[in-house]
């Protein structure tokens, strides 16, 4: 098989660690495997180059800023590499440029355009381990780029698409995906499959095991991912295209978001219009507008609400505060101590009445809805933030998420 | 003028001291020059990065060593590049690949082949100040490559002559370079001006301002090298041709050096191919060889001594000592309490008598000499290490280096 890994910043976050992630490699490849591995910085590296950069500038030229931390990978690539040769094993380390690795020149934020694997191919053939710089690549001019912060998952899976790996494994340091937070539902279990889009549903609401963007580039070229813990052999969850099998369970996972703030405008004139008079101003504050909701008008106005970043939530009241005035609403309210509420899962697009049992836990148990939302496959309640890990375990509790999902439930 | 300067780890040793660096290279910018400018890992860098790599391994693959080592002046231009930018000056940082410094493949010694200036000129049109990584380069397969420790100086030189740059600057923390180590002769003078030959001769015992093969490229070229100070605005020295004036200068300068120990065999027989048998096993263990003295011979009989570096010596002996007894030799004697002082200048071509003078002196301090060694600018005497101040303090007198030389002295 050819297997991808890709190895976080704690993995390789220090000499012993490193030898440990040899160890590991070196196992897959004593297996008959080929191996292409991505790994970050060592942790706390990336922190340290950034700090340095902006020990000189509050606005650092993004293309120097780079060149900078671009370097965090390059080393850990290096000591890997080394990690192998010393055990015997034939690995050869490459940078983003080295690789072909291309991207556009949104520096610090980079996109893959495309990954030449003409080089990869030839090393592999020749039986080497090839470690590959995450996080980084090169622009059309020969600039050096980054992908951004957790960018590394995002380099592994594209790595894969373009070598049409077999599998595409993300070690970090939990066993897999989780039916919610095991620090907050003792009793959570761990998922052995779950889809692209259920999987990007729960990262986007703060289940942190995996880089949203690398799970887009997953399913956009349909690469079987796994995450998995490098402390052990546990074999993680997979991640994949959706099956008959998982619309069978109607909730994959419950997840919550305690980073979000809400702010109402009261008795907004019910006008064409005023919706980009309001949502206008704020994304040219660069503020991301997250759930929206507006109820139906009574005597031509409706109240309006939606969420954002909390710490964005000061600049945005400034914003509405304005823009409420000129439009003739009645007032604006906020309020910061909110959590978002969600439960996930591909069953929901067949199984009616999921919403209700949701509405009705959470009532049972005396906890205020303020804000609903629905997509497809998830369904977000806002509640008082101090309602939250409540929530969380009785909504677990309410879908039976700590028992295995039966055949043919 | 399009001026190269080259700033050592001490200059960059900080985000303070960046700074100090980047508000020099405006003020040259400032007067209308081009600049292109080499900078060297911050100081302490690479042996953080040297430790991470021998934490691994022993003997550490050197294209891997490479690939570590060498993020250090890439992290050191992008902050001087920030820098720059921060004061308002246009800068871009080019690594040795992005600037197409091709080298040879032999890893953490590799040579400098040839200098692409095609980006460089656009940039420079651009109105841009350039700044490229010292010390590292690319060869032919696009492995990252490094010239050794140092090599940052010649990374400079080699920019200045594909360049043809009118300058090229090599700032380190001290004011150039003296007629003797200033912290042993107090009444040493900084030379003006100084030839390749006097400098290569200089640096190679022990004048530590410039790496050796810069000089020797400096030479090649024709490259017009200044060495100054980077804490002020001082002229420095110029190293440059032999011209007419430098030859009226008996001596430059003495020097001096405490790194080697002396190994005499006592009584080898006369024959042909005898010193091969001795030097190639020292050869073949990588020892070099630095003065090697042969008297005639008596009942075909000679004595043979010769210096090696001091950490070597040891290894050195045991072969020798084998050597010795296949060639039917008296015996081993070893010394690695021994100096070597040093006068060092163009104008002995021209002038007889010089060697008598040093001869005298010495002897008139009560100085023994052990060993003598001359080339055609240079005289060296190997004496008891104890004298080494002395021997330095009282030739430096017997030349009148601390004065001015005369105009047609």
């Amino acid at each position: 098989m050819l297997i991808v890994q890709k190895y976080g910043g704690t993995s390789v976050g220090s000499l012993e660690r490193i030898k440990n992630v040899a160890r590991r490699i070196a196992k897959f490849k004593d297996e008959g495997h080929d191996l292409v591995v991505t790994v970050s910085a060592m942790a706390g590296e990336t922190n340290r180059l950034v700090d340095l950069v902006y020990g000189l500038s509050d606005d650092p030229d993004p293309r120097e800023y780079d060149q900078v931390v671009s370097t965090g990978e390059q080393v850990s690539i290096g000591l890997v590499a080394i990690a192998l040769k010393e055990m015997g094993y034939d690995a050869i380390s490459l940078t983003g440029w080295q690789v072909g690795m291309k991207t556009d020149s949104a520096h610090m934020k980079a996109r893959i355009l495309d990954v030449d694997t003409e080089k990869i191919k030839k090393y592999l053939k020749e039986g080497k381990i090839v470690i590959v710089a995450g996080f980084q690549g090169i622009d059309e001019e020969g600039n050096i780029t980054t992908l951004g912060r957790g960018g590394s998952d995002t380099t592994a899976v594209a790595l894969a698409a373009a070598l049409k790996a077999d599998l595409c494994e993300i070690y970090t340091d939990v066993d897999g995906v989780y039916t919610a937070d095991p620090r907050i539902v003792p009793k959570a279990r761990k998922l052995d499959k779950i889809s692209y889009e259920e999987m990007l549903e729960m990262a986007s609401l703060g289940a942190k095991v995996l880089q949203i963007r690398s799970v887009e580039f997953a399913m956009k070229y349909n690469v079987p991912l796994v995450v998995r813990s490098s402390l052990n052999f546990n074999p993680g969850t997979i991640i994949t295209k959706e099956d008959k099998e998982m619309e069978k369970v109607l909730v994959s996972g419950v997840t919550y978001n305690k980073n979000e703030a809400k702010i109402s405008i009261r008795r907004v004139p019910d006008r064409p219009g005023i919706a980009a008079k309001i949502f206008e101003p704020l994304k040219e504050a660069n503020i991301n507008v997250d759930m929206i909701i507006q109820n139906i008008s009574k005597d031509g106005y409706t109240d309006l609400s939606f969420t954002v970043a909390r710490n964005e939530m000061k600049k945005a009241v400034e914003i509405v505060k304005k823009v409420a005035e000129e439009i003739g609403a009645e007032g604006v309210e906020w309020d910061d101590t909110i959590a978002k509420v969600s439960i996930v899962g591909v069953g929901m697009r067949s199984h009616p009445g999921v919403a209700a049992i949701m509405f009705k836990t959470l009532a049972d148990n005396n906890i205020n809805i303020m804000m609903i939302s629905t997509s497809e496959i998830k369904i977000s309640c806002v509640i008082d933030e101090k309602y939250t890990e409540l929530a969380v375990r009785v909504l677990h509790d309410a879908f039976n998420l700590d028992k295995e999902p039966e055949e043919g439930e």
